[in-house]
């Protein structure tokens, strides 16, 4: 029997997992365009709207057709396909680029401040999100986080969940993936992370696609479950 | 005439500019093997070759003669080279994986954890040295250092002073080559930025080689030159 070493670096996803993006994203929007009296529900069919673009906007990196460009790119360009189809087409150029920037100034769920500080004391800290560098750095400063490196698609020019991006990650703390552990709100990314041997800790962040609608238990078994950040961090003796 | 826009991220070299390396690897060294009466001098005289090895050894990178390695790896390489030629081939195996680390624990000088802090008010921070992430990383908890993220060797995965290396640099912050101060206490590594676009900033390490043996002056017209990181803050409004 071999015995998995402990984990010596806890690597994150972000969007969901640490930041609140649809109602962060939906307060900017409303802050672009005035609160008119259906301002909320408008502001969040946009911020979803958006984010249903997330996962197809990366595959034509992910399959090889088109070279790395950063997800500030992507976010800048699926805009515009948004805005069309919800016939705000006449949307300006700054305004465009406000609002792509808001996904810069992302708000973090409550308890991912105290988490992250407790869990420092263990283990290397960073993320690993498809956000670019940039943009990490942005929402670190944002929410007053410590990290300990940047990783992610940056990092590995490419995107989650394509192996190459969790293997970077470990590499970056010269570590096995048996040393790592992705923490995640998503199954899928720890089903990948899983995949190319990293450990596994799942986070319920049950109101990220609104009241409800996030995913409230891991789909496969994970080393860890937590409903939030300084639980984990207590589970894992911070 | 078009005026500079002002930095908004200042990227350091490391070795030299902010850690003593070849004091902390001398101190290694003498922990290793004990201190004889002249234990002293061999030891800085090992700490002068090994990095005597580490503009060479990344040639074969540069070139493209070798893929990537990091320079952990090229350490560890060179450390071999190094002791043969010492007459110190009987070190054992576990010795040279400890000497290697002590790249991970070099001591900062005496201003560098203030000077940060200040310039941390008002600027992006990230390393941009051809130290690896992990290596980074060690450097950073040792001495208690924030970073908004680590450019440099790893990410371009290429070596400075490659043109890559600092234009990765400033891609990391979405920042144009004029946006970005290089900071360093090498004119090479100075010179390489310039020519990259970036704004740069000397400070004097006189005692980086031994004793008054290391660059007091750029041998370059720079933007800003600090006798040490405070008096840079100070230069800077911070």
């Amino acid at each position: 029997m071999t015995v998995a070493a402990a984990p010596r670096a806890l690597v994150f996803d972000v969007f969901g997992t640490l930041v609140d993006w649809r109602g962060s994203v939906s307060r900017a929007v409303r802050e672009c365009f005035g609160a008119q009296p259906d301002g909320v529900v408008a502001s969040e069919r946009l911020a979803d709207a958006w984010r249903g673009c997330y996962q197809p906007s990366m595959e034509a990196v992910r399959t090889g057709k088109r070279p790395y460009v950063t997800l500030d790119t992507l976010h800048r360009e699926t805009l515009d396909d948004v805005l069309t189809r919800l016939e705000l087409a006449h949307v300006d150029a700054p305004t465009r680029e406000r609002l792509t920037l808001a996904w810069h100034a992302l708000d973090a769920w409550p308890d991912v401040g105290e988490g992250l500080q407790r869990l420092r004391t263990k283990f290397r800290l960073a993320p690993c999100s498809n956000g670019n560098v940039a943009l990490m750095a942005d929402l670190a400063r944002h929410n007053g986080w410590h990290w300990d490196a940047i990783t992610g698609a940056d990092l590995a020019r490419n995107y989650k969940p394509m192996p190459a991006v969790y293997r970077a990650a470990c590499d970056a703390f010269n570590a096995r993936p048996d040393e790592v552990m992705m923490v995640a709100a998503h199954s899928d990314d720890l089903a990948a992370a899983a995949k190319a041997g990293l450990r596994t800790a799942f986070i319920a962040r049950p109101d990220e696609h609104g009241p409800g609608r996030g995913e409230q238990h891991a789909a496969l078994p994970v080393d860890f479950s937590a409903t939030d950040l300084t639980q984990l961090a207590r589970q894992l003796g911070c």
